[in-house]
């Protein structure tokens, strides 16, 4: 249960309404996610967020795919159940195979376990990682 | 400073120091990083490491250049400092461009502020995310 | 579900009682929270937690309400969902409106975003920063 | 020893310099602190970053010394060491006595004790912190 | 619910289901976890962290209750619910009583406590604390 | 360098430096940590945290060496370097071989490892797990 209530489009001001009708737009659908209706209660922060998003995961130097699965492991790492659920679905709807999917999660997995030693060990960096 | 003292070539027992030659072997250097040093302190943990890392980080569905940059960001969201310094310098050994890096961040840097809405306003995970 | 049992009043032994009645008596209502129900199995650890808190959150250089609202910006980046729960009814509780539960979401996603930033990047610290 | 070098105004581009200016002409000063510089990399990151920045701590419902502070708590969580040094400095410089930073730190420690035993307990939302 | 389905043993291939079997014979018991199920669409990974957790668990230097609850203690700093349950599960079966649990807890609040001081104040390591 | 000073026994007030005192007479030695030297800006706090410590880390159910290796393990998850060389070092001083110590790390690294898995896979926790 979300802290706050999740707006209805009835709910919603008109500059948070004018949000989620970009955001049907954009992604060509009906759906708003409950992200988007939880942070309508600041529509200030709702379009500072949507349009950064949009900007930051548009095609770049990296493809949108390889971001969708930078974005699944932060927020692993993070622990955010519901942006791992979130950006494993987009991942998906982006062309993540299930052989790609295993493979994030074993980078994932093993990245875990060696920030852990090196945390626990202190080890110091090495001079040749130092620009 | 390490928790533990790193161990030369000399200190390192027989079982370390095969990893070490097979670490310099696959990476086609004489140098072995201050973490496999700190690690040869358990030579069944230092081998079981660096073997399941080759596994894990070798081509396969996703390139190796990819699994670094998730490799970085799951360091950068666990605070490791040993861990950014040393895959950031080992994507751009794979061919990490400064565009590609800037992206990374941004991605990574909207996954932080994201997860933190989310998790703060607990938004419930909409239907439509579960398989 | 709990790890452990909630003790009921009847379930929780003299000492823990005298923790609850406390409770109730400081707060002025005859709830109990889960939290305190949980912690009662170790009757020590509630009354070291429950007066600590009392002290910590105590009207002083700081007023209750801003107390609250770190609290909350805490759990939030501790992913703890409890916390992040009944620290923002307390806040409420204590006077926090609408306009400032944004504000205080927006300061805390603003933070996640430049401490991943400043983490990613391993920026040193500035000179003048140092006492 | 940052993972990019820090840009200084000659190396800078014109569009990140554009914003190394708007920062003194705002903070009047001439220091433009190392956060931004190695930022600088990336212009319209660096831009939106210290827009969005401005905005959000901006006097409004909250005060800029309690945003100040939710900043440090939340740095603070997050482990940022640049973070909790820099606006541990700007909270200072926005009035904030050594009494208000102890009562600052004796809510974080508070709050990360108690997020670690609800936690450890997985203690269930009581229904009357659910709006 | 998960990101993937959790595969009966039907559902898995020969390669998990010879993993299931094994973790039937070793634990002596006809129930697969639903984490060995959920990471059965990976069987190499669900063979090499099976593998290594028998390794790491087993007898040695460390008691495996000791063990155990040191697993509960980084689960819960990392907040992994479902850890949390199934370590605190597995301790209880390998003998922890309900006064161990209440120290195990009383040692991870106290640490979550000083660490967010710590990190807070960015006291230097003392001198003494170096090898 | 801390972001406060480190009060030295002529720095420190009367209700701090009987802290001190107590802590050399009950550590038998003439040392006082980096951490209580920090924290004495805050006498009262210094107080409750040095003496909640005692309590929690005396002999009871679990012996000390194990109490302080579960302090290890928390620290190294929530990445407090300050915490994890005085509290590896106490161990040492307890007791903690260094077979003792590589098995603490193999089970931080396979939590870690196990943690992440779980979370990105979100995995249902087994009804069995709940009592």
């Amino acid at each position: 249960m979300a802290t706050v209530p999740l707006l209805t489009d009835e709910q919603a001001g008109a500059e948070a309404l004018a949000t989620f009708d970009d955001i049907r737009a954009k992604r060509q659908t009906d759906h708003v996610n409950n992200f988007w209706r939880a942070l309508a209660h600041d529509p200030a922060q709702l379009k500072a967020v949507w349009e950064r998003l949009q900007a930051v995961m548009a095609p770049g130097a990296l493809d949108p795919l390889v971001k969708e699965m930078i974005y699944v492991a932060v927020s692993v790492a993070n622990g955010c159940s519901y942006c791992i659920h979130s950006h494993t679905a987009a991942a998906r709807a982006k062309g993540m195979t299930p052989a790609m999917q295993a493979e994030l999660l074993a980078v994932i997995a093993m990245a875990a376990q060696t920030n852990a030693l090196a945390t626990a060990l202190q080890v110091p960096v090495d001079d040749r990682f130092l620009a």
